[in-house]
């Protein structure tokens, strides 16, 4: 796959539907150095998956069964709208682990929702009976293509607004957002994914020599949660990954509290989770390396309003 | 005063301190078109403040008594981290209503504090009557050139960032943040002054020809309630403001829900109001204007930490 001209390509067709979210370089208490960051929780529903949902939209024929997609929250929102301005009939399949704020922000959007017992992957199983059933097209969560080359806009986007920087954090949970990164990349800066010590599906991938089965929990689990990481991602990381780090939940939760104490940015624990391997140290950036990190979701529980 | 030539001057001055903040272009609900956004709530200690706190250390002798400043939280959250980066002892003199969560702010910020009883203009006697007696330096909140000049930097920068707006609306308190904004746009932008129904000083002196004492209430009072508007930014607004509006704490309110719901910015009232002018109507753009926002402040209580 040429990621660079599916990325390219992706660009022009979601323009008019997304946020170019804002950057900024911030010094942070406890980080020997500036770090740049970039807000892609600002994107429409709080996180950088409106991007891979609407390529997915955009470069494909929609049937008139409409979309289903399996959803932790924030694909399974990003769909929702989506499809909403779009004109499609969407139906999320979300665990019981997406937790009550990003539930209800997928009814807001107007989606016809389904709450699946259990985890990711159960939901996952749902949306692919109902794929089977009603001939509804399935937007895969992160391990699909298209999805994969909207995600990379975020990356392409990044560098056009002048990144500066030697090093990109990115959290990873089933590896959309970092195999677009990879893709965009192809190793011209160094890609470091950050999993929770909890969900760490391409950790695991990366030990075993391809994906496998890992168990998921902790406070980032329903962003970060993925069962098994997409082929894709583990491909691309393969080829161009520089590293993988583990953090704690209490390095996240840390990372929350310092975000919003010295940013003013509400964000949910997998988008500060990439920040947590700096504060912690789970990533240690050598003397005059600059780093960047990716600031991916902003859907907190409870939601402030 | 060459406003000017003392922004130019501030700018560089402050630079090594102070946050180049994010700007981002957004569609919002109810807005025929999208509006740019300026996010200074991610300015040091969470406002604009910082800017003239540091404007005035940097270029004034300060006594070894040290400083004194009277605030609703915001501008002594800046005077206490400015004083400790710069290694002055602050006395921050806070009224009752600046809340619990700017006053542990500053409390945090290893500044001394006194509670004032009553509202800001209780708090600036107290302050007065410190400076009397010990010689600290006064920085006041509003109405000082430094304090004025330093908060020009905000839409120096914004220009520098490639504002595409015809027109500007800040919510005023004292009028420090829009007198800056003023000075330094000199007519080339239409400036429009936000305030709240219940504290409206600008409102009122603009209406009895000269700064008058007003009643101060409301959501957004321990940011926006100053009791008269400072004579800087009477006499620029005279020259130099486009409209005046007024804003419900209903608009406030449903601003700030809405600032949190599409753009996954938790601000305080004071930082919503001036987008609650556009989406209540308060301020009614011409077809084809092109209409920027600047969000001032982010110290929302409760904190959420």
């Amino acid at each position: 796959m040429d990621w660079s001209a599916e990325i390219t390509a992706a660009q022009p067709r979601i323009a008019p539907y997304i946020r170019r979210t804002p950057v900024i370089e911030a010094t942070v208490s406890g980080l020997a150095s500036p770090v740049m960051l970039k807000l892609e929780q600002m994107q429409h529903t709080g996180s950088f998956k409106a991007r891979g949902a609407f390529n997915t939209l955009l470069s494909q024929a929609v049937p008139a069964a409409g979309l289903g997609a399996a959803s932790g929250g924030n694909h399974g929102a990003a769909v929702a709208w989506a499809g909403a301005r779009l004109g499609h009939r969407a139906r999320i399949f979300v665990p019981e682990m997406a937790g009550p704020a990003k539930i209800a922000l997928i009814e807001r959007l107007g989606a016809d929702l389904s709450v699946v017992p259990g985890a990711y992957a159960n939901a996952l199983e749902a949306a692919r009976a109902h794929e089977a059933e009603t001939g509804a097209m399935q937007i895969h969560a992160y391990d699909a293509p298209a999805t994969v080359a909207g995600q990379g806009t975020v990356m392409a986007e990044w560098e056009a607004q002048g990144l500066a920087a030697d090093t990109v954090l990115i959290a990873v949970g089933g590896g959309g957002l970092i195999a677009g990164a990879m893709g965009w990349l192809a190793g011209r800066r160094k890609v470091v994914a950050v999993e929770p010590e909890t969900s760490s599906a391409l950790h695991a991938a990366l030990a075993a020599g391809g994906p496998v089965d890992v168990e998921v929990s902790g406070i980032a689990a329903n962003a970060l949660g993925a069962r098994r990481v997409g082929e894709i991602c583990f491909g691309l990381a393969e080829r161009h990954l520089g590293d993988s780090v583990l953090v704690t939940d209490a390095a996240i939760a840390e990372a929350q509290a310092l975000i919003w104490r010295e940013l003013r940015q509400l964000v949910e624990p997998a988008g500060a989770a990439a920040l947590a391997a700096l504060i912690s140290g789970a990533y240690r950036p050598e003397p005059g390396e600059r780093v960047a990190v990716l600031v991916c979701g902003g859907n907190v529980a409870p939601d402030p309003f």
